[in-house]
């Protein structure tokens, strides 16, 4: 196996994964700065242009950080950031689609169609400054949403640290990065930031 | 189990990937016009206040189609929906993702937006209407981008036909219905549409 890294929360939250379970894959950073990760060499790996992307052993590439981590965790199953019982794989990857969708997704392309206009118009068509506007607005929502429907847990599923809180540290990192801190009148999300940071894992 | 149905793409989906896994679970339809979905009763099942929900045998409410799906395979991986093995697994979760972010979620907020503001206003916070036709033309730029890569294959996994297969159909019929048909100038997704349509799950 070999995984194609690079900066950024994505391959991030599959680095902080791997370290969760103490795997030492081999790793070759990609530019994406310089636009290493649209050459015909990185599109023939994702057609997405996009990092990360997983070689498997029988040569095909896996790109999308939620398919890379279940495969890691389908062939390192311990310890469980899904889960083991389909109860609470289920429980993760509800937790999982609804910040992918409604929290990860519009932050993100929020930031490229504004903050990052000037690196990915070239590469991709993106939304008007003022749908980007509107888009980090709703992330921002679902932050708060999320962040009253946690109150009293350790982690987003219970007592279990799961691929849900990976994901959501990577991008909460990477927002305070990129002008959408967490919305102030968060209560949870701090304290749980605190807790998921103090992780070894959270170094990756 | 019981699983808590309504109109519409999603929870269609679920149905489809019950039928073919030859799966009889008990249902409710919830009047998602009426605003059934909108009640106490409904947010206490998934706090998403959307369609649809499963309730496992221990209580607890599963939403999220992927995660529903997930679920069902879990209990009766056969027919595999997902893969079985984890390099097809790893391939199905990989396109899944690339079509629930760059497809589904696109189509859907820009309807909601847009065509479905009269139902979604009073429901949830939307993005403005020319934001709405910025998300549809990006859902219709990802399927031709789709189309393209998929020349030549009987299913988005091959010749496997997965759980990608089916949220694709569910959303491509649910685009025509609402005014983002299929680009006509694709030329690989008519004839793939045709191939799940005539699959007998496809009328659930």
């Amino acid at each position: 196996m070999k995984y194609y890294d690079s900066i950024g929360p994505n391959p991030r939250a599959v680095r902080i994964a791997m370290a969760e379970k103490g795997l030492a894959i081999p790793m070759e950073t990609i530019d994406i700065m310089g636009g290493a990760n649209r050459t015909p060499e990185h599109f023939a790996r994702n057609p997405s242009g996009s990092t990360p992307a997983l070689e498997l052993d029988n040569g095909a590439c896996i790109a999308e950080i939620t398919a890379i981590i279940e495969y890691l965790e389908d062939i390192h199953p311990a310890p469980a950031l899904i889960g083991s019982t389909p109860e609470e794989r289920a429980e993760t990857r509800m937790w999982v689609r609804r910040i992918d969708l409604y929290i990860l997704e519009p932050m993100a392309n929020g930031f490229r169609a504004s903050e990052g206009r000037r690196m990915f118009a070239p590469r991709m068509t993106l939304v008007s400054e003022s749908a980007a506007a509107e888009l980090k607005a709703m992330a921002q929502e679902k932050l708060l949403w999320l962040d009253g429907l946690m109150q009293g847990r350790q982690c987003i599923c219970g007592d279990r640290f799961t691929m849900a809180d990976i994901l959501l540290l990577a991008f909460v990192d990477f927002g305070a990065q990129i002008g959408q801190p967490m919305p102030s009148t968060a209560s949870w999300l701090p304290e749980w930031q605190a807790r998921a940071a103090a992780r070894p894992s959270a170094s990756a």
